[in-house]
């Protein structure tokens, strides 16, 4: 606790009292000094409300120091503050260093776990890793290859942990974890391998296991309540875990679970999306394949859904539906809700009701989406919730060993895991967005545990008839579903953005800048070369009373799948090769951190 | 040359009409705007007449731009600036990019060999690679393997490429080439492998072989008159490769080449150094091991050599001549000389005239050094020019098998290849030095072709009752041998110097810091943490009329081998693993360029 001084003494004391795990982690979110949880708060917002660093001085930003993690390919995620310690986490190896803020970043603890590189090749999108978590004490590693360890913060020892999965059968993970109460909550990847994806709740304390729910199967396995768990409204009723499916298909069927997590602790609400159902190839696996592409609701202390949304019944395209929930107050109709906004892969941007699960907004944040006409928002029509399917852009329609071509988005989305963020000075979300259209080809696979059960070859491409770029920065009104202003990128944008109250939004782009935009008119401020392409997070912290922003560079994940694996037939890396060829013009490997401030 | 338009017309004509590939060269090192060499220029001065960034505002440098090189382990030389253009390597597998500067860096080209990385276990001290060259259009890539690969430097294909050496019997490389004329000068690694060090000219226009000078062996291998070149004013006599040699040990002999060369146009010299005398067991090689640890000049055009200096007759530290020889002009008694300057390993730091090969100081330039009292400077006495040692820190008196402990400096000298600059302004010499004792143990080796010869096993650590810290980074008068200045550093200092007529000297620091100091007071104006640890070579260069610092950041080499190649035992490494342990503490690997500027 020595290296947590610098909080302030009631902080130090809540934490050390430790009434609850969760009241010591709440009260280090709420200060803006730290950067506790790699959402920025329960809620995903990724707001700071520091403003030392405004839209007027955010021009004369510096490079205040930088450090190298030592591991090449692609760094997602961004590293705690918490007083006067950084944690610092690595891709594959998942490496982490606690670095000394009160001297130039000397490390004061590595933890280099042992991990079999087999795992390597299991993982479908890099390996990248979203970061560590912080509670209790304990900094939370969930290792590539499903290892939860809890380190003492303090020392970097291992306290406890424990195998969430195997990576045997293609079980991976790369999210990070949510701490909520006495638990982490927990997910698993492996939607291309056939994993059955589940999310799981263990104790803080020891390591032991709470609850697990499991995206399909038995209701004794989802978790539900058939009477009481809703979707749109209605209960879902007994077996909806199977009975969308086709024999055992469930058994290998995705809905991998490895996004971000949010948290309502009034509704003690845990939120978050479900993957592609598996394999890739829809002709297999007839029905509307519940609950993948499915974003959850469900009791933090049981696990038990209080409702569920599947955005893409039946998927034919890849859309996971695992992107952040943003859960925010705003007034609709002239009353105050609690809302939950969500850009899906699919590239609908969807507003509900976080209590009840009721749809309010489903819209598109990129024009360019063309496999659906939109969604039905009629209560009382058959089809309520439901996308309407383009014909031509349907790989179900047009049959297996058919290439479906000019599909927007393409497999990634419009946006995939880089989180956006919400400004409740401007009620914006800025959406980090891409801009890539795909052909698609389903054909059949059998499943073999452990290989790869994907079962479609595809291209990408810039979104014809555009900009020629294959992103955007976007801002956009969640309440009437609609885009404020979009800055055209080259590439996606695979950073997740950072909103401020100095009315500034930050974000990196795959070429390796980190910029910062006017966070009412989208002007940009500042912007600045990073060793390496961006697909970590910004995140900000004040050091002994001055405000500093973070990035992690290191160019991967699966846009930048090419450059990571050293891939160049341009159909690898699931399509993404071809598609971002020209990233290798402007970026190499790296694996950096860059911390910026303004001048002394 | 459409990359080349920057450059003043006058230049572009010369280039164009390409009199000789030299005047072309030479008029780039001349313009400061380019860094057209590793060394600075051809005296190895490593100075620079831009001020812009001067001691009065050296304190405001901010990061203008960085780039991620995509390779970890050490980053040794520095980026050349041709031009629009700047030339960025790597460690193995030795990568070259070509960077525009016109456009942050956007990468213009990437060559990458395809090397058989079983070349890593003969290199004896990290994968480093010292940079690369430019000549007449070209880019001359030395690789690991001893492949010398010339480039178009305007689209990095192959023009033409040669084997200089052989990995298989442990020849392998680490240094940059020298252009000289129509010719490349290129040397040798493997010392610690039993190789025979040579130096070898190629043609520029095609690579074929000019000719090869072996440090050791007949007069034909090692390219003297036996008449005319002279060794203290003395002719050499006849058979001097191998007459003091017992048997052939020569053969495999050492004195290998890596080190830099420094060129006087005037006199058409080349200057150089050889390294040890293998093995490093003095035992099994009696007599003075001629011409190992011998400071060489040599006709440009015939290889010839014009006079040799031993510094340390028959080594039993391993203290490798190679380090820079850097040439200046300055008054000794009121006559205006052509000075060679030289801190080699053993701590002594030379003046000799560089016409003749007289010697004219020979002081200690750390006052730790104790293996010797000093260089006998009485030209009429028999041992004149020779280091005096003392009996108790004499490997070969204590004998084999026995651990002669407390020897200062450590194997790596009290400098190793990090080079020194020189300031005209000053006339100063700033050299980044190492405060480093050691025991040594030598035990008998056999030789087998490609296996280590070492023979020895050492221990390292700070040198006793200084500062406690293992390096220095002092101001050295040459003409006096005396030290102006010194500051005390944590660690070695591994990073080349930089001085400017901005009265700025630069160097960086195996912790990571690039530092400022005056060069007239050594006051630090300026610290940065880069992201790795610094053993790359400062340089200077303008674009767009602004001038820029830049920097290769990556921890490695002899020094930061335990982190560069993940070992922990502390005698691993020759003895470096143990000394440098703390490193671990400061900084991790890494790969990046940063390069600086004054705020807008
Ligand atoms: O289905 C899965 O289990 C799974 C896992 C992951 C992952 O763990 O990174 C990705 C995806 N799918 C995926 O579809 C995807 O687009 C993706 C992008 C990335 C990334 O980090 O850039 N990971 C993943
Ligand atoms: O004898 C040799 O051939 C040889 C080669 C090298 C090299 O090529 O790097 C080094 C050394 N010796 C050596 O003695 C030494 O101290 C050293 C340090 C370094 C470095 O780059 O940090 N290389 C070498």
């Amino acid at each position: 606790m020595r290296k947590l001084l610098a909080l302030s003494s009631a902080l130090v004391l809540g934490m050390t009292a430790m009434v609850s795990a969760n009241d010591g982690l709440k009260g280090l979110i709420d200060d803006p000094n730290q950067w506790a949880i790699q959402t920025g708060d329960y809620s995903n917002q990724r707001y700071s409300t520091l403003d030392q660093i405004n839209k007027d001085n955010v021009g004369n930003l510096q490079v205040a120091w930088t450090f190298s993690t030592g591991v090449l390919r692609g760094h997602e995620g961004s590293p705690p503050v918490i007083g006067n310690v950084m944690y610092v986490h690595t891709p594959f190896p998942n490496i982490v260093y606690a670095l000394d803020l009160a001297n130039d970043g000397k490390i004061i603890w590595k933890y280099e776990p042992k991990q079999d590189p087999d795992v390597i090749p299991v993982m479908c999108c890099d390996t990248v890793n979203r970061g560590v978590a912080y509670a209790d004490g304990k900094i939370f590693l969930h290792q590539a290859d499903t290892k939860l360890v809890a380190l003492d913060a303090e020392t970097g020892a291992e306290v406890w942990s424990v195998m969430n999965g195997d990576a045997a059968i293609g079980e991976t993970n790369t999210a990070t974890v949510l701490p909520v109460g006495d638990k982490v909550i927990v997910g698993i990847s492996g939607g291309e391998f056939g994993v059955r994806g589940h999310v799981t709740a263990y104790s803080i304390a020891d390591g032991s296991q709470v609850w697990r729910a499991y995206s399909m199967g038995p209701d004794s396995d989802i978790l539900v309540d058939p009477e009481k768990t809703t979707h749109l409204g209605k209960p879902v009723g007994a077996d909806s875990g199977t009975n969308t499916w086709e024999g055992d298909q469930w058994k290998i069927g995705g809905g991998t679970t490895w996004g971000w997590y949010s948290y309502d602790p009034d509704e003690n609400l845990v939120y978050y999306g479900t993957g592609n159902p598996s394999t890739w190839n829809p002709a297999q696996r007839p029905g509307d394949n519940r609950w993948s592409m499915t974003i959850m609701a469900r009791d933090a202390d049981t696990g038990i859904a209080k409702w569920f949304y599947q955005m893409t019944p039946h998927d034919e395209w890849d859309f996971d539906g695992i992107n952040e929930m943003i859960l925010t107050e705003q007034e609709i109709d002239g009353v105050e809700r609690k809302l939950l906004t969500h850009f899906d892969r699919n590239g609908l941007g969807y507003t509900l009701d976080r209590v009840t699960g009721e749809l309010l907004v489903a819209e598109k944040f990129d024009p360019a989406v063309n496999w659906t006409t939109g969604v039905d928002m009629d209560p009382d029509s058959s089809t309520y919730g439901r996308p309407a399917v383009v014909a031509e852009y349907s790989t179900e329609q047009n049959g297996e060993d058919v290439n479906s071509t000019g599909i927007c988005p393409a497999a990634l989305g419009t946006k995939d895991q880089q989180p956006a963020a919400y400004s409740p000075q401007t009620e914006l979300f800025y959406v980090p967005t891409n801009h890539v259209c795909m052909d698609y080809e389903p054909f059949r696979v059998s499943y073999t545990a452990g290989q790869p059960y994907v079962g479609a070859t595809l291209a990408m491409y810039p979104a014809p008839d555009s900009h020629g770029g294959m992103g955007n920065f976007i801002a956009w009104n969640g309440k009437t579903g609609q885009i404020e202003w979009s800055l055209p990128e080259q590439f996606s944008v695979w950073s997740g953005a950072l909103a401020t109250a100095g009315n500034v939004v930050f974000y990196g782009t795959l070429e390796g800048y980190l910029k910062a935009v006017d966070a009412t008119t989208g002007e940009e401020l500042y912007k600045f070369k990073t060793p390496s392409g961006i697909i970590g997070n910004v995140m900000t912290y004040t050091y002994d009373g001055k405000q500093y922003i973070g990035i992690l560079s290191g160019v991967g994940g699966w846009a930048g799948i090419g450059l990571a694996a050293g891939l160049t037939n341009p159909n690898d890396g699931l399509g993404a090769v071809g598609g971002y060829a020209a990233l290798s013009d402007y970026t190499a490997l790296g694996g950096q951190l860059t911390v910026f401030a303004l001048p002394n």
